[in-house]
């Protein structure tokens, strides 16, 4: 079992749906805030639950670099080493791969590229993209595919199309033989957790995976086993809910078991700006079969109403029984649009890099902190939000803090505008299960406050 | 009325006593986390309600060039731009002119200094200094001193410490004739707040005080005084409870009223490293009067038992039943010697400022998280500590979050390092009320870590 979905209203082509992962539901439409580094930057986990984040993105380019597959597997995957116990997503590591690194061959087997931090040479390929978010963990992972950049020739866009549509193929191979080693049994810390929780992570029991690892009884494995069977003994003495709040700190690192709890892999639709293409994307990545379609190379450059265009034909061609995610967009307005289009799933940096701007999104317009004319302003930043920023401090301190560059400023600005942004979204779900359509966009704007 | 002072239990020098301010009690021995810019650094005010800060420090040359004195006095004082809603110190500049910025010349009358920023110039008095920290509304103010630097000849240090006791002398003055300007009454912000607030501020009532302005029927002020009115019979229709929890955003800055309530003024001890003056400079302060006494001109870069030597030998001049103050130590183990030798306050920037670097202080001794042995390392940073950031992180975690720069590192230093050194005074605390004076240091250990 990965992931179930069901829509349980709509309002036009709009749907509200129910998310089933391994750490959580999801009420969808959702917007996911972007942890590149295992981190939604300057914001703790917890405040992160506050807000009401049902799941957040990690970048597997950015994990794999810094700090490394291995070191986050072995605490028991990005739920255990970043102490997240809600739904997690990663990327496939290709859009970065094409946008950040220095891009030194592309092949039919994969990429080989150098790491923006330090020039090293690495290689990922559908198999080893595959492999690093198994090791990751995170709850959705993305097939491999490769970002065609904007404009392109048509026969580029095909070309680019076809190889996106082979390692489609390879990724769910090498998923689907590999996506038993999810490294969430027992982890070390999604366990380690806390005090404030309401959702607890449904952890599968693996004592029955242990004994039909026992049964194998390869020498070498022996003495991992023997502990393997050592924990389980002792974890039958706690329930389930007790195991997973323990201090993981105090359990071993895991090692690699057999879950029957495993991750969902979602395919990616390319096909640049060609609505032909773009159908012929989606009928070919649904053949080969996913639990859920993302749109992706859109938000690269094109404008705004091309990519609101490719988006509408594109769910046309999709399931409507399986998740849809549009990869990377957008601004309130925007969220709400393809919200109203019938997408489910959406991330995008705005609201956390435009915080750390100083960038703010209102439900009167959006407010560049820094300007004088904040100096003396006694009000809160959005009359009309209730999240702690908002309830807590003036627009005169934010101003401040900004000008003074304090580094509660991207502390404060940053829970805001993810606060504004799931809000948001909590409302366009409102609206769907009323069936009001025409109500999505009340209180969204985000031209400059006037 | 300003400040009351009650010592309720001692161990040997330690006092435990309870400072009660217009902005809450304070339990002492009392560390101070410094806020700088009318923030502690990376740390959210809720998040610092609950790790227990009961008072924190602002730094008058700072908020003086930086947002302004009217700007913060227009939004009720640091109370309410910051909205903090517990207790506040701030200094009186003197040492920071005297460190940070390119001094221009020292007159009997005054310090000219270049602003570290941008090279603006400005003037500080014991008037201006006192106009400033009027303004900026902290509960507890300083007396505006020169800090001698170290090391320096006697004729030199004596004639720093009569200079001091001259401007104690007139910071006295003027503060006595203008004490009721603080701008605490009907502020916008210290009301403005919320939810999670246990200990609601015991503001004075002033309409009496508007009362008293009416009569004097100023033309110029008439305006003025007649919104006053107004607000004031709005504010009848609501108990003091409710008033001050109203979001203040939506009252009108305040303008200078009288109030009851006042700040407390505490007198500055100089005398260098001789013993001989410190007593003259301590006698000849408490001459003066003051309702606590703090020692200055100490971390200055002498050695560290030089340092505990004045301070054991000046407090034996100091007056038990008023608050003493040590400006600026220490150590984890530091702090808890001072409290043994009966200091009642102390700040530092150590724990804030080594939290940005990385160096972590714990039940087991310093950490340095950015080292590589605790890049897997899966236990909790003090296995001893029960603050949110060692209940809920591993050491990996940290480790990577300050390896890879990101914001989050800051955040959850700052919080555990001040968690730990409240979390040590309140044990210091508890040590006292129980007689033990040698059980003080148990569990402080600052060195590394082996």
């Amino acid at each position: 079992m990965s992931i179930s979905f069901q829509v349980e209203a709509t309002a036009g082509k709009a749907r509200r749906g129910r998310l089933v992962t391994p750490h959580g539901e999801i009420q969808t439409p959702v917007f996911m805030p972007v942890g590149t580094l295992a981190s939604v930057k300057g914001v703790p986990q917890d405040i992160l639950e506050d807000v009401g984040a049902q799941i957040i993105l990690g970048n597997t380019y950015h994990l794999y670099l810094r700090p490394g597959v291995e070191t986050v597997r072995k605490m028991g995957g990005l739920h255990g080493f970043m102490s997240w116990r809600r739904a997690i997503l990663t990327d496939s590591g290709g859009f970065q791969v094409f946008s950040l690194s220095e891009l030194r061959k592309l092949t039919e087997d994969g990429v080989t590229f150098r790491s923006h931090l330090d020039g090293s040479s690495h290689f990922f390929s559908p198999e080893s993209a595959m492999e690093a978010q198994i090791g990751l963990g995170a709850d959705i992972i993305m097939a491999f595919d490769e970002c065609t950049e904007y404009p392109a020739e048509p026969e580029r866009v095909r070309k680019s199309m076809e190889l996106t549509l082979r390692w489609a193929e390879r990724s769910k191979k090498y998923f689907e033989e590999h996506k038993h080693a999810v490294p969430w049994n027992f982890s070390p810390q999604v366990s380690a957790l806390s005090h404030q929780e309401t959702q607890i992570p449904r952890f599968a029991r693996n004592d029955k995976q242990r004994e039909d690892n026992d049964k194998q009884g390869e020498d070498e494995d022996k003495q991992r086993e023997d502990n393997d069977k050592q924990r389980a003994d002792e974890d039958r003495h706690v329930s389930r809910e007790c195991a997973s709040l323990r201090f993981a700190g105090r359990t071993k690192a895991s090692v690699p078991t057999w879950s029957e709890q495993t991750q969902a892999l979602f395919g990616i639709i390319q096909g640049g700006m060609d609505r032909g293409l773009r159908k012929e994307s989606a009928e070919r990545t649904i053949e080969i079969g996913f639990p859920g379609y993302a749109i992706g190379g859109l938000s690269v450059g094109e404008p705004r109403e091309l990519t609101r265009e490719i988006v509408e034909s594109t769910l046309e061609h999709l399931p409507a029984d399986k998740p849809r995610y549009l990869m990377g967009v957008g601004t309130p307005e925007e969220i709400v649009e393809y919200a109203r289009l019938g997408v489910d799933m959406m991330d995008c940096v705005l609201p956390t890099r435009a915080a750390r701007h100083g960038l703010l999104f209102t439900s009167e317009g959006k407010v560049s902190i820094k300007q004088a004319r904040y100096a003396q302003d006694a009000g809160p930043l959005d009359p009309n939000c209730g999240c702690r920023v908002c309830q807590r401090y003036s627009r005169a301190y934010l101003r401040h803090l900004y000008a003074s560059n304090e580094v509660l400023a991207q502390v404060l600005n940053t829970i805001h505008n993810l606060s504004f942004y799931l809000d948001t979204m909590q409302r366009v779900r409102h609206s769907i299960s009323l069936g009001e359509e025409s109500r999505f966009l009340s209180g969204v704007r985000s031209q400059p406050r006037s």
